[in-house]
């Protein structure tokens, strides 16, 4: 039977989730795509999570009697990662809570601009009023432009119409320099409008955001389905599409194109700009992502042994893409660590300040590739494990992804309590949820290590009757009842399978697996990480004891050095727009990063054999 | 009377001019084209011009015998800069005495091949054998590419055909740089085949040389009439038709792109190379001529200050100008350092080595603007002089280009000698003859310092029968008759008039002044110069006594210290086709060259009547 859920809505985001009581506050921000800052792992104890709460707060903690006054907590001041939801409520987060200010160029350019940061965006505007030509000063357009802002390379087009751009002008305008390229001489001065795009490629999903580049702020971001999702889920079946036909490649290509060009036509639209106004778009996307925006063949991705076109970032013409921005807008495309070790992976490192860790630290990405990167002692080792699409909910009976009418996540307290996305009738569950249950049914022994689920008729004594009735046949397979049909929104029953189980064990043991053979080959054990980094829409959904339970995150790990980082391929993105040292800081990680094929380590069978074992409680 | 030339034949170039007995070989070479080197000015001591003769060689002159043994002397063996023309004969010029080895860095391009040169030509080629991607060596394309042959950029199409290439080739193939950019890898090792054009943009002709990159060798030249001629003689002319109508420009750039497309035809059907092995053409011309080429709007190049676009050397895509070679062929177009004094100025600066000269030196680029350029105590300085069309045979009553039929030489030994080039019946005179004809008419005081021309009843005693008969009226005007009616080409007889003398007046003086305002800047007097360097194909033609007799050139100076450097404009474009090092140059001489606007400088007026006075004897 379902729970009531309650209703949290974040301001000034404006999103509402609905969870069951009880959840941490840190959690539903996450699941409303809001990730706070939490550097002490959120132990309570550095107070960079506070909001501000109205409606159904809860009695403060120790830790938040430590931290706030009297006063701060009758006004509703709560930690995050302490305080739960207890009823209906209105959290604001003040933009210093927010994780991207945890970014030491992130932060600097919220408090001082980007102008301020070593290199500044790569795009900059200067308005300039230069001296008329005489015959005593008869220099060079040209000359006379640069003795102004320094040397700049200039295209064809833009040398033949700068002469009468200047004489219209009368010699005053703003020059719009992106790197050393001169893009641009605008009559007036712009410099106000000085705008960027930063672009997460999902293989499911896109997520644009623009920024202002004087000051690094978002001004809007939108989201949408990655429309190759027709052409297959995974990357593997857009791998495959690029192979078919002369077309396979340029449908796939201008199908995210021209997504991207849309959501382009969002943000202005909800920023009130013009789109001549955007002179550079960045890019973060796993490999094969990043080639078929570029249009660069990828089937050498989908053939052993998995070689990139590219590797460092590229810098494109935006027209050459038909991106429709400033004509002369350019493209920086991240770079990649490997074929399956992509941009947004590099993104990770950097948005997360992976390399700054005390101690050895791991960064994690789970989705249908799980992307491990390992900084210990200096030096990056990054993999990738073909997890498989189960936490995306693919190959799982009635798996789904994280949308409305999912269960996104199960609790056994005596009976079973589940939590939907959009508080409606579920229709599927995703792949937080299949981690709780896999969890809770290892805690109450009707899962095996070996990952056999019992049947009803070998039931262990003393189960609480709501577990018992939920343990059925179901195709003349072991199942658990997650819904019954008359609670369900397709007015069938929703199960968890016997089958789906054996998906999860793959796709939990390949990532663990992963983890486990970077450590080995640093000489660590899961012991000594001093944190662990998590990424990924769906990373902030996971529960960290479950995911341990089950084995996905090495259970070793004290439950607070595991940190939730949100979108850290798009933070990424974003760095690299406003920040010319964050690129150069995202082509070094790239480059410095040990590329680990895990297939052809000598332990990786055994240990992906015994990785799929759920570990003993 | 026309008096009998003879035909003097060079090898291996195969040019054949006719000329009178007596010309001295240097001479009758640089009619045909073949600048030979005279380090020691002519002086006959340095042994550089020495040249073998067939047929009418004269009596070894003492300098002569000093040089050579008697059995090289039998041999045919001679010094251009002494031995002159006693018949007709064939004359074998040794690469060694070209005036292009005379350039350190042809020098040692001959020598050693290209590749020794500092930084070599910018388009390189490396044939290389990659290892094969395996799963222990996974790297991406581009970094196998650049772990191999360094660092490059590359644009996005190269890149989106580079895996398919590296696969279809096994990874074995020849990377093709053009500086830092990588524009092709091609199947199998195509190094023999690195080829460039150089092209002389001249605002009357255009030459182009087809140059084997690896070894800076010429493999064909060839030359035509600039079909912008139709738009008018001279560069106003074509500023101005630039500025009429949206088309004006598009035609004078498609005239010029659609010439050079057709002698990059000729040049590789002459060579026997595909137009897809060139990949970098050179540009070198006048300002103009230079942003026609690029289509940028000439139009302040035609007002005061006349200011030009660029400035800077520009590099250029040749797609972009439509020129059919390898498609990521890329132009290089030579610095400018005024309006006009422009690329040809620049290379003529680098092609004759100007800087590296022990003391003060002058280089002169007579022409419809004569371009000086003073060097002296390691500064540069250049002016341009509105020289008009005159030596090039405009304005002048039967003037006309240096091509067959014109007189280009008068000789008048008590009577008139005549040179006519092709050895045709006369039907004008070109600029040389102009300077002759006002030399000798100035030493028979048949035309006062001030300019004026006797008319026949003011006539000296004691003038030679023939000139008495030549001095005429023509049109109510004094005239000096060059042809009669029965000798000439056209059936009418071939006079220099009172008016044409004006014109001539104007435009030595205007080069003279300018030379004297340089010098004058540079504290330093005409006997200072230790050379005067003359460039420009009329240059080669001029009789330097008669130009010194003119006032054109300062008559302080000896003779020998006036050098003719042939084309320098073509050899400063070959120059920076085959070194970097020597592009690098151009762009510093380009930038450290101050421009003098003789215009505003306040003793111009004075100095350009004053020079415009042909000097006393």
């Amino acid at each position: 039977m379902r729970e009531a859920e309650v209703a949290v809505t974040f301001q000034p985001q404006g999103k509402t989730v609905y969870v069951l009581e009880g959840t941490r506050l840190m959690e539903a921000a996450a699941g409303a795509g809001v990730v706070l800052d939490q550097p002490c792992g959120g132990a309570g104890v550095c107070g960079k999570c506070r909001v501000t709460v109205s409606g159904g707060a809860c009695e403060p903690t120790p830790a938040e009697r430590e931290v706030f006054s009297a006063e701060q907590l009758d006004a509703g001041f709560r930690l995050a990662c302490q305080s739960s939801v207890c009823g209906p409520m209105t959290v604001e987060v003040p933009q210093t809570s927010l994780l991207a200010a945890h970014h030491k160029i992130l932060a600097r350019a919220k408090e001082e601009g980007t102008a301020q940061l070593a290199g500044g965006p790569a795009v900059r505007k200067q308005y300039v009023e230069l001296p008329l030509p005489t015959r005593g000063d008869d220099r060079p357009d040209l000359v006379r432009l640069e003795d102004a802002v320094g040397h700049f390379e200039i295209d064809l087009e833009l040398l033949r119409n700068l002469p009468a751009r200047l004489r219209e002008t009368d010699f005053c305008g703003t020059t719009v320099m992106s790197d050393h390229h001169l893009i641009d001489f605008e009559p007036g001065n712009t410099e106000a409008e000085t705008f960027a795009v930063a672009v997460d490629l999902g293989t499911t999903t896109l997520v644009a955001v623009l920024l202002d580049l004087r000051t690094g702020d978002e001004l809007a971001v939108v989201s949408r389905l990655n429309p190759q999702t027709r052409f297959g889920d995974d990357v593997l079946s857009r791998i495959l599409h690029a192979g078919q036909g002369p077309d396979g490649l340029a449908e796939l290509h201008e199908a995210i194109t021209e997504a991207v060009d849309a959501m382009i036509g969002e943000l202005v639209t909800a920023a009130g700009i013009r789109r001549e106004r955007i002179y550079e778009l960045t890019f973060s996307g796993n490999t094969t992502m990043q080639q078929i925006l570029c249009r660069i063949d990828p089937r050498s991705l989908g053939e052993v042994p998995f070689v990139p076109a590219g590797g460092r970032g590229l810098l494109l013409e935006a027209a050459r893409l038909g991106l429709q921005v400033h004509r002369r807008a350019r493209v920086y495309v991240l770079p990649v660590i490997g074929g399956f070790v992509g941009g947004d992976t590099v993104a990770g490192i950097l948005a997360t300040g992976l390399t700054e860790a005390a101690g050895p630290t791991l960064f994690v990405d789970i989705g249908t590739n799980g992307e491990i990167v390992l900084f210990a002692e200096g030096k990056l080792s990054a993999a990738s494990t073909a997890a498989g699409p189960a936490f995306e909910g693919a190959r799982i009976s009635h798996g789904m992804r994280g949308s409305s009418g999912a269960i996104e996540k199960v609790v056994v307290d005596g009976r079973l309590r589940t939590n939907v996305i959009g508080d409606v009738a579920p229709v599927g569950l995703c792949g937080s949820a299949l981690i709780d249950v896999a969890a809770e049914l290892l805690r109450y022994k009707l899962l095996t290590p070996r990952g056999h689920l019992l049947t009803p008729d070998k039931l262990p004594n003393q189960l609480p009757a709501d577990l018992v009735k939920r343990v059925v046949l179901h195709d003349g397979q072991a199942a658990f009842l997650l819904a019954p049909e008359t609670e369900s929104g397709t007015g069938k029953p929703i199960v968890l399978t016997q089958h789906d189980l054996r998906e999860l064990q793959l796709a939990s043991g390949a990532i663990r697996a992963g983890i486990l053979i970077l450590l080995q080959r640093a000489g660590l054990e899961p012991a000594d990480l001093e944190g662990v980094l998590i990424a990924g829409g769906f990373g902030n959904f996971i529960r960290r004891s479950n995911a341990q339970r089950i084995g996905l995150l090495p259970s070793k790990i004290e439950h607070h050095r595991i940190r939730y980082q949100g979108n850290t391929s798009l933070a990424g993105a974003r760095l690299v727009a406003i920040s010319q040292e964050a690129r150069r800081m995202a082509e070094d990680l790239a480059h410095r990063t040990e590329h680990v094929d895990l297939s052809t380590h000598a332990d990786f069978q055994m240990t992906f054999a015994d990785a799929m074992i759920f570990p003993q409680d």
